[in-house]
């Protein structure tokens, strides 16, 4: 097991790493103040996993809250199940909610954890590739609002983050290529060393290796708490953390949500800020090669939709959270392992890299 | 026009208090970040002061956002009208959201500007004494669940606070009355001379002389700031400001919400708080009588329903979210000034405190 420590002042916390940890209830013990526990959890995931972590907890006054699955569902209506379990479970401020899932109960249990009772404590046991990579460090919760996504939610850090790597063995194959296509993302905005490591490993990532998984999981989780200390509401150098999503987000709206995943949209979306920044000449096209190449190691798509064109990436990418001021901010490569987040490119680079075909260049790559 | 800083580290805040504030530009000004206000107001309020505020905030771009009057529209329904609004008047992240009315407005527009794409800017107008003196200073921000009051909400404070004493000349008497009941209150907890200057002033604040107002308002505001500012998360001293709200907040469930107005029960419930502190031996009989006088002079009732049983009291009063634990802990009076939160009194002064025959008692004075 490796834990790492996420420095925030008083807001501290520890990630513990590994094997097998969901039963390891002296882990959990020190983070939880009362005798209440409230497990959140959704319909997929209790039949896996929720007797394992119930058996870790015995003795606490357990409630447990399982909601419907999907990002359909990280609503207000959704959110109110969990504060409906709360109170009918009578608990209290010294209650602890643990979210045990993937990205989408970290969100609305972390939102729920943030509202109840104006705060109470709150541990994440995320069991998707991408939340433990992601959405478990950081502290931002929330859920989607009709007008749109994440709009409503709460800056709000867990006690502990528990990351049990075997979690991954009932993970579908294609989600844990779209986890992957994050971690690759900290190698490529502030870790060059990681890429190195990427390159030799992603066959022992892919075929489930522990050992490997433990040590890029670290590694991802350690790059997210660095730039995430640095800048814990996003005023600067966290927006770094979104590199290829602008791009992507473009991809999953015009494509409805849930058609491309999350981390396949960030994986065609950062082969195109590869492609912006090899155009302003920051990276060579070796290194945009490179990248094209891990992405596609860890079976994740490296061509945008060929239907999407120009203008309809730009129109979607208009209403994008980091737009100030009506300003287009776009993170770029200033070399392999440095992200900036800028506006200050010339315009046609940015026609350029947006009509680019994509498919060929892929193809081209294929039969060098 | 007085100032008075609210001391909480990097969330410190000003509260500028005076009459005719509403219609000065100048103050707002420096606490709006970017171009785009959001106004959130109620029915009745609007048509008093909405025109006047909007005129101040002439050059930003404003979206005035009007919800039904009253406790009952204190839910989740009434709050996701503030976040279309915001929406619908595509606002980001760096808009200001202005609350302009009593406790019930500034708790939720404060909520959603807690949770708005993460938290935005907030301002306090509050137009009602009680949250003048109350609910603005403190960072408390929520809403009501079907099963408890403020049960889902956040720690959330403003950018500044604008108390106008102008808007109490619309207030209705038996409000004022109700806010008066927690100006009284700072006086017992922790502030024995402004209890002096409340005998001496009473007569004029409920003429509503904007100079005593003035001072009354920021005397009990500095009080607020002084405890708030010492235990933010009511940790400890904090609760010392529910003096006299176990008590009150069984009477207003036993009566319905909205028979007792909260100030009125919290009168009562202050007198019930001294009866016991008398019967424990740390305040005389003349204090106790003291403290009624002072009630009575603001036009507050000081004799709990005669119906309620010291058994409805007591089952109320369990469900009373200061119950950690099982315990029962009250907020009482070590002496005239100075408050004390604790579970360590002997039962059967309880039960005699809620025997008590508060009608004779008054009557008794009435007559001396």
């Amino acid at each position: 097991m490796q834990t790492l420590h996420v420095d925030l002042g008083e807001r501290s916390y520890p990630i513990y790493i590994g094997a097998d940890l969901l039963g390891q209830a002296q882990l959990l013990a020190p983070h939880i103040v009362g005798r209440q526990v409230a497990v959140v959890t959704n319909e997929t995931i209790a039949p896996l996993y929720l007797e394992r972590l119930l058996a870790s907890l015995a003795g606490y006054n357990v409630v447990s809250i399982v909601l419907p699955d999907g990002e359909a569902h990280k609503n207000w209506e959704t959110l109110q199940l969990i504060f409906d379990g709360l109170l009918g479970a009578r608990h209290d401020r010294r209650t602890t909610v643990i979210a045990l899932g993937g990205g989408v109960i970290g969100d609305m249990a972390g939102f729920a954890a943030a509202c109840y009772q104006r705060g109470v404590n709150f541990i994440q046991i995320p069991t998707t590739l991408l939340s433990q990579v992601d959405s478990s460090v950081g502290g931002k919760t929330g859920i989607n609002h009709p007008l749109g996504k994440n709009m409503v939610g709460a800056f709000y850090q867990p006690q502990a983050v528990l990351i049990d790597t075997s979690s991954l063995v009932t993970l579908p194959p294609r989600e844990l290529s779209a986890g992957l296509a994050e971690v690759i993302k900290y190698g490529l905005i502030c870790d060059a060393q990681f890429l190195d490591w990427l390159e030799t490993n992603m066959p022992a990532l892919r075929s489930l290796d522990q050992t490997a998984l433990t040590l890029a999981i670290e590694r991802s989780c350690a790059a997210k708490a660095r730039v995430v200390g640095a800048d814990e509401r996003e005023a600067g150098v966290r927006a770094t953390l979104n590199l290829g999503h602008t791009f992507g987000h473009a991809i999953e709206t015009h494509m409805g949500y849930g058609v491309w995943l999350h981390g396949e949209a960030v994986a065609a979306g950062t082969v195109m800020a590869l492609e912006m920044s090899c155009r302003l000449g920051w990276i060579s096209q070796a290194d945009r090669d490179r990248g094209i190449r891990l992405f596609q190691s860890a079976g994740l798509p490296v061509v945008p939709p060929a239907e999407m064109t120009p203008e309809q990436f730009l129109e979607h990418m208009a209403v994008d959270k980091k737009v100030l001021d009506g300003q287009l901010r776009l993170v770029l490569l200033r070399q392999m392992g440095e992200a900036v987040v800028t506006a200050d490119y010339p315009r046609e680079i940015l026609d350029a890299t947006l009509r680019t075909d994509y498919r060929a260049q892929v193809d081209l790559l294929t039969h060098q």
